[in-house]
């Protein structure tokens, strides 16, 4: 037996959990939406009203789109989707911790 | 803005969580797995079902019938089923103060 968990930051619905955690750090390291989106095995049109809805209840710009050229344009997190990526991480990574101490008291 | 979260037992897959939680809770008073569905807006079918493979995974029997006449019968819990619902219980509320806490540190 162990611990499932899923967190999430709610607004009005779910606007920003694990699905687009996975998303943008993929972004991030790829510098394009669909390489990202081939990744995780999703549909470019998925993951971009995915990162749509979650712009909309977040109220925030997570992605830009780069101009093509020779290395055929892409896309890269603004300062603002950074900043989520990196606190949304770290809220995360604290979540699971705390949640494996009280689960163990309670199931050891 | 705020903290969605969910919690559950994992076994193979979900063996107890928020929907059984609820279930249980109900059957206990209720001293019916029909009523406990009917105020749930669940088929008896599918809270039975749900009962089952809760029952499977985490191999334990949590509801036992209780034979019918002047009352028609009903279901209630078995002992390791209340031990389970109580344990939960404190795990589940214990989970979510612990985790608004992690939440507030990095969405203040």
């Amino acid at each position: 037996m162990r611990l499932g968990f899923k967190v999430w930051l709610d607004n009005g619905g779910k606007a920003f959990g694990e699905g687009p955690y996975q998303l943008l750090m993929r972004i991030e390291k790829a510098g394009s939406l669909r390489k990202a989106a081939i990744e995780l095995e999703m549909s470019y049109r998925k993951a971009w009203l995915l990162i749509r809805r979650c712009e909309e209840r977040l109220g925030i710009e997570l992605i830009e789109r780069r101009a093509g050229g020779i290395a055929g344009g892409g896309s890269f997190l603004t300062q603002p989707g950074k900043e989520l990526l990196e606190r949304y991480g770290q809220f995360r990574k604290e979540a699971g911790k705390a949640l494996e101490g009280v689960y163990k008291k309670h199931f050891p």
